[in-house]
């Protein structure tokens, strides 16, 4: 041990104090992109293309376009791949362009309270960040916004230490399209096949993004193209204001002084979602608070905030709209399943909207067994978050938590001692829809184990796990009732012909009334159990 | 669908750029708090704690200080607890005060390379925002730096929109020792007791740092110390150059960027570490470039950079020096096991140091058996990261999945079918210590998997497992060879009685000698293997 540095001149306070400085968030996220996605070399090709599709996606259907979106992967070396991004979208204006490609936590998504499937204002500058640390070299990015106006093109790299883009070069450009963006980077990555591969990712976005058209060309030149099931878009998610169940008393300070509204009252009708004026009325009359306080004053006294926190659990409030919510469907998602699989049966479950920390959330899900399934090893969990299938991560998350915390056993299926999951052809497909996927991290690939999000998904799975229940025991009685048949025509003949000898009656005749008698009695287990051989049995809806 | 509106007068695009903003980085994590550890009510407790308690740790040891920690937690009510957290550390200097806790990215610690347990200069700061958004109070924090000076006494926010500190007080205040900052918050959060709690992390962290003493007072005021188990400071890291192994090429452009040295092999020599003279001119000459080049010149010539990429792997550069790094030592390791633990062996493993994007790291690990560990469910994995228990997102870990690699059968233990991990009394103790643990997000309680961490923490874990193989196996071979002698103790006599009627030797001769043989042919097993009555078996170093 040195010399206790207290006794000194300078206490090290001061030498401590020297080093502190601020770190800009590309600083930060350079040097820890994996939180981003982009650690192992697949993955960075995955997630690179997937913050691409997921901004195509939004911006096609903020401006009500049916999305058509092109990807290219190419080998440049064997370090560096070149990736192209290529969108009909409505384009991003010349001037907010360099921020949006070249600055963390920069976007038009983060503060509106709808589903989106970007909000943070990190994705694509994450790629790009990514892109020039490997290669050294800057994203070009080129769009059009109306067919009249000429296209643009920038080649830019972000300025880690400032957080800024730095325009490397400009100018006119062709696109040739009437309107769209593309992007085009190099960086350090792997494109292999698979579970967790490109192909499958995009596979997946087709599945849940129905009105999209996809297509995909592989480093060796091979076209994929995922084709439009639906040439209607889905259902523009309605931006809402926050609603008082789950809010934050900070948050809720925050509003209040910011209020532009004389009185708490107004205040209370005009910011939160559901609430009308006699229930503003209600909540100040629980709170014991004049609803014509000034907002601004109030926020003050704790003490009145925290009694009108209170009051938002105690007044009944209507659960928060839906229509800022966009699920994918029942039906869709049973569509999704059949087109890519044989099953012998599926059922379906979507829970009501419910809210966490003041955002609507809603959970749908899906399960599916028997058929082409795997029925060794691990089962299939198959996680959507708004629409974008997760890749990664798949033990980090609240959806396969709320899995793990089912006792499969009640539902007819088997699970091995210590196992956390139940084992057998099973597929179980989850769909979390809300205002803000709280996501473990910015690599959006897990959802955070948030109390009531984890209750949703485990009503939502045991919902559809009940319909499973019913069918797995229907076909084990049918299986039985079999058994019991093959028996009983194995001694049909010996028992007919014990009978003649005993009755005098023909042993034809009694074998007819036996193998009749048993038919009826075993009719009803053979009709209502789909067994292998038949077709999908529906057990949702 | 509505008009296409790229008809209309106003590109969408126009419509789309106005909501495009900046989002500040305070404003960002207080929306996805989540990802600083801050989710479930239990959770954010031991967050919070364990934030306050790693900044304490480092600078108690930045400034040679033996560590005094005190911790206690209170219910305020229902829904709020108060926490104080108090060390005698060096203080931190008044003017820099504020930012250190009201500031998030704002550290002493990021740009070092060197083994610390805060890296990223958000911990602190995200607590005193989970804090204030929960309770709407400020932090307070009290600081002393030199026994000559007074204390100075915070109260501060975070201004979320600015990512600035808001003084709400200030003054000269009490402190009750020489020097050490201490920390007041109020926070809605939860005291509960088990695996995943206050205590537990304390114990962790009393385990790998036996120099610190830390006393803790529960809700109900009981009082926990973990006493110092030394008096010797571990070996403070040395703060190093990067190492050219696994650098990326952005990252070395910068560099030369920025370079004061006019000639590339004095900016080799001088930048990196392990690159002396002779090293930096074989590079130079690998890449077929002049050594005496300019760095700045060079940098803008992209195939140049790549050359000296290649070069990088290609000339033998030693390994990066050990010095940065802090290991816990396999004694450490296995003593604090034994101290909680009563087992039937016990190995431990240490790895070379070896780098990942630069960054210099080692893996420890250690194998536990029998005893008193709990042979049902789940095994026990408990894992470190720069001296702090990782408490949470266990499946989520490079740790765990590493571990999950692992063909258990090979190793003479039980793995159901399907099962990733092994069953029996098992427990696995993994460090990894680094000069840059890539966490998996900002709350630090998964490392994230980078393929030359899970392959170096898959090979310390192997290693040990070979030695609990070796044990099981005799221990196996023991308990078949008891078997045998009782087998064949049971019938001694009867073949002596046998042999005296057949030869007419004495029985008691013929047994005698039997006896002799059946000892010396078995002797070696029984004596080789311990058994669970026997102590600790030492299979390590």
């Amino acid at each position: 041990m040195t010399a206790v540095p207290g006794n000194e001149k300078s206490p090290i306070a001061m030498e401590l104090a020297r080093k502190q400085k601020s770190i800009s968030v590309a600083e930060f996220f350079e040097k820890n992109r994996h939180m981003l996605g982009f650690d192992s070399l697949p993955r960075c090709l995955i997630t690179c293309i997937k913050e691409a599709v997921d901004n195509s996606l939004d911006a096609c259907e903020e401006a009500s376009i049916l999305p058509d979106i092109y990807i290219r992967v190419r080998k440049v070396d064997d370090r560096l791949v070149s990736i192209i991004i290529e969108d009909n979208g409505p384009g991003i204006q010349k001037d907010v362009l360099p921020r949006v490609f070249g600055k963390l936590l920069y976007g038009s998504r983060f503060h509106a309270i709808r589903q989106s499937r970007g909000q943070q204002g990190i994705g694509i500058s994450a790629a790009v960040l990514y892109g020039q640390l490997t290669s050294g070299k800057p994203a070009r990015i080129t769009s059009k916004i109306d067919p009249r106006l000429p296209a643009y093109m920038y080649e830019l790299k972000i300025d880690t230490e400032t957080n800024e883009p730095r325009i490397i070069s400009e100018r006119v450009d062709e696109f040739f399209t009437s309107r769209g963006t593309r992007i085009e980077l190099e960086m350090e990555a792997a494109y292999v096949r698979g579970k967790q591969s490109v192909l499958e990712y995009l596979r997946n976005t087709a599945i849940v993004n129905p009105h999209a058209r996809i297509t995909f060309v592989d480093p060796l030149g091979e076209k994929t193209t995922f084709e439009r099931a639906s040439d209607v878009l889905p259902k523009q998610p309605v931006e809402i204001k926050p609603h008082p169940r789950g809010i934050e008393l900070g948050t809720l300070i925050k509003m209040m002084q910011s209020a532009e509204h004389g009185k708490l009252s107004t205040f209370l009708n005009s910011e939160f979602a559901k609430v009308g004026g006699y229930t503003a009325e209600n909540i100040c009359k629980e709170a014991s608070i004049d609803p014509s306080a000034d907002p601004v004053e109030l926020a003050k006294d704790i003490d009145a905030v925290k009694r009108l926190m209170a009051a938002f659990q105690k007044i009944k409030v209507m659960a928060p709209p839906k229509d800022c919510l966009s699920p994918i469907t029942e039906d869709l998602l049973k569509k999704g399943v059949v087109q890519n699989h044989r099953v012998d049966f599926i059922a379906t479950s979507s829970r009501p909207v419910n809210a966490s920390r003041g955002n609507p959330f809603l959970v749908e899900a899906l399960i599916a067994y028997g058929g082409d399934i795997q029925p060794e090893g691990r089962i299939d969990i198959v996680r959507f978050a708004n629409r974008v299938p997760l890749m990664y991560q798949q033990g980090a998350c609240a959806i396969t938590h709320a899995i793990e915390r089912i006792n499969w056993k009640h539902y007819n299926l088997e699970q091995s001692k210590g196992a956390k999951l139940p084992s057998g052809p099973i597929m179980i497909m989850v769909h979390v829809a809300s205002t803000n996927v709280p996501f473990t991290s910015e690599s959006k690939d897990a959802i955070a184990d948030v109390p009531e999000l984890i209750d949703e998904v485990e009503l939502a799975v045991r919902q559809a796990a009940r319909e499973l229940s019913r069918f797995l025991s229907e076909q084990k009685k049918a299986g039985e009732a079999r058994k019991k048949i093959k028996l009983f025509e194995a001694y049909t003949k010996e028992v007919a012909q014990a009978l003649e000898d005993l009755t005098g009656k023909p042993a034809s005749v009694v074998e007819a009334k036996l193998t009749d008698a048993l038919n009826k009695k075993y009719a009803k287990f053979i009709e209502d159990a789909a067994l292998p051989e038949t077709p999908v049995k529906d057990g949702g809806a």
